[in-house]
């Protein structure tokens, strides 16, 4: 028998899960001594880490694993996340956050309630470039959807190389300036990795000219004072942040004030547990066959 | 030579783009009596259509020709509209304003004035059926940009026939209930005919269950009385208005201040006069040579 112990904020839904889903010779234990699995929010797990003597895989009920991933903590075990299932909801969240800016909505709704008729003009979505930086499973299904609202896509990776699919164009890391200069949309979907560390600053956001800036991936990659610096240049014209260096955001933050930040409280997308569960079972019989599993981790890179 | 009279609120705009697209035999004039062509905004013309007599073609600035085939009025000229051009802006505020709602960006607005952290759950678009009341150009673009957000599209239209690309189905209008049974989100984009004068009313209406209305079409396919009845029998959870059978929506209509009605001022697509001297140019050519123009309007059918 193979024992699972759940750490999650949503232990009740996934033990229900799991007992539905009926898998072969695992059967569910509290005790973290006992267990050699483990299905766990990141977070959570953190710093119980020591306390699980046997642990050889841990699915992740996140995309984001930098909780585990940091230097010093133990990886000694297999490591695999969930992807696949945010890229419609981060899509979502860019998609209509960016629509709703362009098309002065939040004009009409203070309009609506003087009952004032004032049409405001715009331009499509179609005349504009966005930018992606992360080209894996997000910032495919991204870049999809932004192509079919009739935007010009570029993708931003470490190679530069174009396995990724639906992209106008990929740029290697190395040369984000450029591909800052073109970007009237800029979207981070990158994690939270030693490389990505304030890599959008007050020095690379200066290529930027009224662009705006989107968040999703993780706080880490953006420099706060730069971000306040590009906004106050113009090079930036707007920025909607998801993720933060520190969350929740502190309440004397200034980020929450500031006329040209939207704050969104991290839900761009989150892990619906069927879809988890979907994961953890597929990679479960491949554990139990000794075969290669979905979505690992290296501890090394980061993701 | 031609003699075209230019009749819009952007007359200046459209003089100019005239001038330079330098167009053989084509000359502008001021003198109706004069004019064998005119480029106008319908509701500028309408009144003054008797001070035409040599009109021999006109072509509106607008989709919308409804202005111009009233009963009553003089049809002895071919008239064309412009198409192809509103489906990207319909695509951009249906997506925008249904993603925004669906994802709580209001609450996140308000909640980030009080520097509240504060998530909401939700559901993926991709667990929603659209149904599309009219398959022409707009439709088509609608639903090819609804389901690239992973939506499941239903188009409704007189015939039921599938002629319509970018559908999961096409349902008949005389079958409308079966249609609205279905709709989490329902979008017309119906021009303003005798067929689709409230159309929707109390009792078509009633088949939907907490569906969330977009009407981007005309005001006339929607009943006032009856679309208030349905948001408060729950058949509807909210409705989004770009069109009134009165515009400007006076002051004092109660859609203003009602909770669950987001008004916004006939914005959802605008004419974007380069696009409109494409379609100009394309059908002068053809019209000095004796083809058949785009766009053409059946005065009898409306579109």
């Amino acid at each position: 028998m193979h024992q699972l112990c759940i750490v999650s904020r949503r232990a009740d839904l996934y033990r229900q899960l799991i007992e539905e889903a009926d898998l072969p010779a695992l059967s569910l234990t509290d005790n973290p001594n006992d267990a050699t699995l483990v299905l766990a929010d990141p977070p959570l797990i953190t710093d119980r880490l020591a306390q699980f003597p046997q642990l050889r895989w841990l699915q992740s009920t996140y995309a984001g694993i930098d909780a585990l991933t940091r230097p010093g903590l133990r990886s000694d075990y297999t490591l695999t996340n969930v992807r696949g299932i945010f890229g419609q909801l981060i899509s979502e969240y860019v998609m209509g956050l960016l629509i709703g800016h362009q098309r002065h909505f939040g004009r009409y709704q203070a309009q609506q309630q003087q009952a004032q008729w004032q049409p405001h003009s715009y331009s499509a979505l179609s005349d504009k470039t966005m930018v992606i930086l992360g080209t894996g499973s997000i910032g495919q299904h991204l870049a999809g959807t932004a192509k079919a609202l009739g935007m010009t896509v570029l993708g931003v990776n470490r190679s530069g190389e174009c396995s990724a699919s639906g992209f106008d164009q990929i740029i290697a890391i190395k040369d984000l300036s450029e591909a800052l200069q073109q970007a009237d949309v800029l979207v981070s979907v990158l994690p939270a990795t030693a490389m990505t560390d304030n890599l959008l600053n007050a020095d690379s956001l200066s290529h930027c000219r009224g662009t705006l800036l989107f968040n999703v991936g993780r706080g880490n990659a953006v420099c706060e004072s730069g971000l306040i610096q590009a906004l106050a240049s113009g090079a930036l014209s707007h920025a909607f942040l998801d993720v933060f260096k520190q969350e929740p955001l502190p309440a004397e933050h200034p980020f929450w004030c500031h006329p040209q930040i939207t704050v969104t409280p991290h839900i761009a997308a989150e892990s619906f547990p069927q879809q988890v569960m979907e994961i953890f079972k597929t990679n479960y019989l491949r554990y139990v066959e000794g075969k290669p599993m979905q979505h690992q981790i290296d501890f090394a890179l980061g993701y």
